[in-house]
């Protein structure tokens, strides 16, 4: 089963050693994303441990760690890739159980003697108050979030943009489930259907793709004249001729996802969605011919916008040009007006030019790139177009 | 589209409010569960603010305060019964994302002076150590967890025991949707197909019964001679004649969930195999009679396991005859043989006897349970029977 690698965990950790200040000896790693992330470790959200944690302590000597309860480490999805599990028992199936929470915190005070007397960095963005209080306080560097090179949040975040080869593998395959759901959605799209049976057989087909369960989120939403905005989950709304059909959707995997879009016209669709949808092919068009490492993400939106008439205005063309992905949707490089970010090689990002028109309608299409020196390659390969 | 309702909230918040200390004026929610269980905000897992929270203010005067992000808020499954919205801009398609967390602290930096000098406390298994930062600590009952009473982790865990109707109600449609899915099984299950394909079918159609999307999970696995334990998501196996199917499986919706089984063979089922369900059906039975508020939960145990001959270790009966569900799983009461728990009126729960015969099979079935005064009503409607 495809997931992250021992060789793309070890190098993810020499960089955030290199990206923190040397005189940081070890760090506590809360967030769940960042857990998989560096250790390869993600409880399954389909177990009945979805929604618990683990803590990942990570040491300057390349030492790493996991701490959890005895059933949130085998729930993981993947054996994770560190030198120690300090596993503290929650229910052993004879007793009644403990605070599951609790079991953590008493996992982490295992190690908490090992931690004293040495500089150290916690991730105070998603590190319980109640873990906190088992650690050797003095050496915990709560409080040096004014240097943002001391502040794993910010660091992380940084070192996630530019993805190892592992994290593209990863991603694409749920690109490759992302495109099963979008040939699924050609196969059933009819007047008749409802949203909701859609995205069950859009769910179905993606799915068997992968290979494997895994989440599936998104716009699964009829528009027309009378709703030309319409988002989200699906409801039990009846295509008609006439609606178009927005499948805007992820594929989630050990945390990573693809998000990409096309719409479906019901029927035959009029000479005014047609231009619409020109428009948008048009952006996205524009918007790749300037993908590259090194330029502003307020110049790619620039180049899509620029591909409508009036930049947009008279088709409501006000949403992000695209936007980063990988274990969070959106995150940086923000492609929009007034973005700051620059485009680094490793990014992988979307470009979804769409357009909407009050009383014609809605539509939007999308796709997904790595960013290259050079250019892009694009991850997902479905077929876009309104018929 | 069903859900908790404001009743039940503001009646599980007074039941709060009598338990915890008469001197504390203030609680801060940041366990995801807690906040649903008290106030209907749930995100929606399937989007892309999986995984994101919000914290939940309470005041002793009544009024609720929700804390989030403005695409947190936008993301919940249903609009939350609150008084008031406290949020912090996070991202607006113009300009680059901020820490998403952060966004978080923010708005609750924007509440933290109407707590000074207020007696208060905060769920410190779940509130981050950057969300405590921006508190008026000298007010905050973080160092009160000798006395279980200020220590709203064991509070609430207590109180989620007697379910409120609209909990009750909630859970019974993920209930029927169980229901639907183990109908399906009957359908699709025989020799040549996938356990990966059965776990598609099942989701699709307990989805299409509960009308809307929602997470599956559990034990979609195969057992024979040659294994007779397996447990967990399914795999690419192919169903053999003599095989049998363990559907163990929940459904959850806004967090609440149903946890019900039944093992089919594949094929006719050896008379031993038979035998072996026998005692499984007869185990039931005897935990069924043994249901009642005020029993002991190891005297459930002590019934199911007391149908086996042998007490269940010829066929190694030795997972435990049931717990408790509903937004955790398991959760208390605990019906193992050490158990501590006694049940409550309002429990509900799940019983499970088991069979695993090395050389032979694996086998389990289950029904869930609201506990009442007199006995119980049954919650799950699903036929139970090997063939």
């Amino acid at each position: 089963m495809s997931g992250l690698t021992e060789a793309g965990c070890l190098e993810r950790r020499a960089r955030l050693w290199e990206a923190i200040p040397e005189d940081v000896e070890w760090v506590l790693i809360a967030d769940p994303r960042h857990v998989q992330y560096l250790a390869n470790f993600w409880v399954q959200p389909l177990s009945f441990s979805g929604g618990e944690r683990g803590f990942l302590l990570l040491e300057r000597d390349g030492r790493a760690t996991i701490l959890a309860d005895n059933f949130a480490i085998r729930s993981a999805v993947h054996e994770p890739f560190i030198d120690r599990e300090v596993v503290e028992q929650w229910y052993d199936h004879t007793h009644s159980v403990s605070n599951r929470d609790h079991a953590l915190f008493v996992a982490l005070q295992r190690v908490a003697s090992e931690l004293q007397g040495r500089n150290g960095l916690v991730e105070d963005e998603w590190l319980p108050v109640g873990a906190a209080a088992v650690l050797p306080h003095a050496e915990c560097g709560f409080d040096r979030r004014e240097d943002e090179t001391a502040n794993l949040g910010i660091v992380l975040r940084r070192l996630r943009r530019q993805k190892e080869p592992d994290e593209i593998e990863l991603l694409k395959v749920c690109m490759r489930a992302g495109d099963a759901g979008q040939a699924r959605l050609r196969e059933v799209l009819r007047a008749g259907v409802s949203e909701f049976e859609i995205y069950r057989e859009v769910q179905r087909a993606a799915l068997e793709a992968a290979g494997r369960p895994g989440l599936v989120y998104g716009d699964f939403r009829a528009t027309n004249g009378s709703n030309h905005k319409a988002g989200g989950l699906p409801t039990d709304y009846i295509l008609q001729d006439g609606d178009l059909f927005i499948l805007d959707y992820s594929v989630v995997l050990d945390g990573y996802r693809s998000d990409f879009t096309n719409t479906l016209a019901v029927g035959q669709p009029s000479e005014r969605l047609q231009e619409m949808f020109g428009y948008c092919q048009a952006g996205m068009a524009a918007g790749e011919q300037s993908l590259r490492a090194g330029v502003q993400c307020r110049d790619v939106h620039a180049a899509v916008a620029g591909a409508y008439p009036e930049n947009g205005k008279t088709v409501n063309f006000t949403h992000h040009a695209g936007h980063g992905i990988g274990l969070a949707h959106p995150e940086p490089p923000i492609l929009v007006r007034e973005s700051d970010d620059v485009l680094l090689a490793g990014d992988v990002i979307t470009l979804e030019p769409g357009a909407y028109v009050e009383g014609v309608g809605g539509m939007r299409i999308e796709h997904n790139y790595l960013i290259t020196v050079d250019g892009y390659e694009r991850l997902s390969n479905h077929e876009i177009s309104l018929t």
